[in-house]
């Protein structure tokens, strides 16, 4: 069968919103075709099996949560200051919180790769790709802070944006607000900024 | 029907390893009772729905999750410095990632309370709770830091707990080690300890 690329693109994204929705475990080719609103037996043409479907909705979601390239601009320019990385993090906090679906689609995938080593191996090169990544970028650019910055930056917030899509009651949204600063700030080291 | 409270208990800690097992919607009271070796019949018999069940299941895990008494003890004898703080991040992280079935039943919990408002009331009233009685004891004992300290140390040993149960090739066991004993360090404010 002749495959379009866009369409192909379509039903990736709609398996990214059903598994924000159902869970992992509702996501079968039938719920996708419905998302999609494409003719039922669709998606079953485009991917291999389950395991092709979530680790295509994996690679997918990282995508769609890169910055945009003026992100990348802006944080080139400088001033490569505590301010600065404040912004930045501020920023992708916001960004990662706004693609609700893909970020709970992501905590669904994680979950899942506890049970399938497959996914887990495609998951585990893509984070750990784009931490590298993020660490090299950081520190060639000098950026204020360390390695250790970095990865301490990624690991705590990832969870403020896990507490506030799961149970955004737990912190208020200034608290949110004033936790990411707060990070920042402490977790420069002390010859830092 | 009479109900046996050894059972019960024996019910939601078979919830648990089903929830880890299977995922939110894997958890049926079919799948609760041939997990507990009981008859078919009995979970249902115990819990008025799935809600009950997904709540109760959740208020138990964080009661196995509590350090045992001489944690508290050991806190509340001192020296009350840095590395005594250090000592006891190394503890909660080994204690919530050797209850994995627990930990994994919990993020199932959290992304089924997008889904379920009785659910996110319940998990919002508890985690809100177990923060608050966190900083409190933190600054009764007169540990080193602050209640953001507290927070943050929350947020990111939670995501690290995550990436060692759901992707464990991300981070090495020494990075984790690492990383813990980086956190406490950095995440003191400039004037503590």
């Amino acid at each position: 069968m002749r495959q379009n690329p866009a369409r192909r693109a379509a039903l990736v994204d709609a398996a990214i919103e059903v598994l924000a929705r159902e869970g992992a475990r509702g996501l079968t080719f039938r719920a996708v075709d419905v998302e999609a609103k494409v003719p039922n037996g669709t998606a079953s043409n485009y991917f291999a099996n389950r395991d092709d479907l979530l680790t295509q909705a994996g690679a997918r979601v990282y995508e769609r949560l890169e910055p945009d390239p003026s992100v990348f601009a802006g944080a080139l320019e400088g001033p490569h200051d505590r301010d600065q990385l404040v912004a930045l993090m501020h920023e992708m906090v916001e960004r990662l919180s706004e693609f609700r679906s893909g970020y709970l689609a992501m905590l669904e995938l994680r979950l899942e790769a506890t049970r399938r080593p497959e996914l887990r191996a495609v998951l585990t090169r893509q984070i750990r790709a784009d931490l590298d990544a993020n660490v090299a970028f950081h520190l060639k650019i000098g950026m204020p802070g360390d390695a250790t910055t970095v990865v301490l930056l990624y690991l705590a917030l990832n969870w403020l944006i896990v507490d506030r899509l799961t149970l955004p009651d737990v912190l208020s949204e200034d608290r949110v607000h004033d936790l990411v600063t707060s990070a920042v700030e402490r977790l420069l080291p002390d010859e830092g900024s």
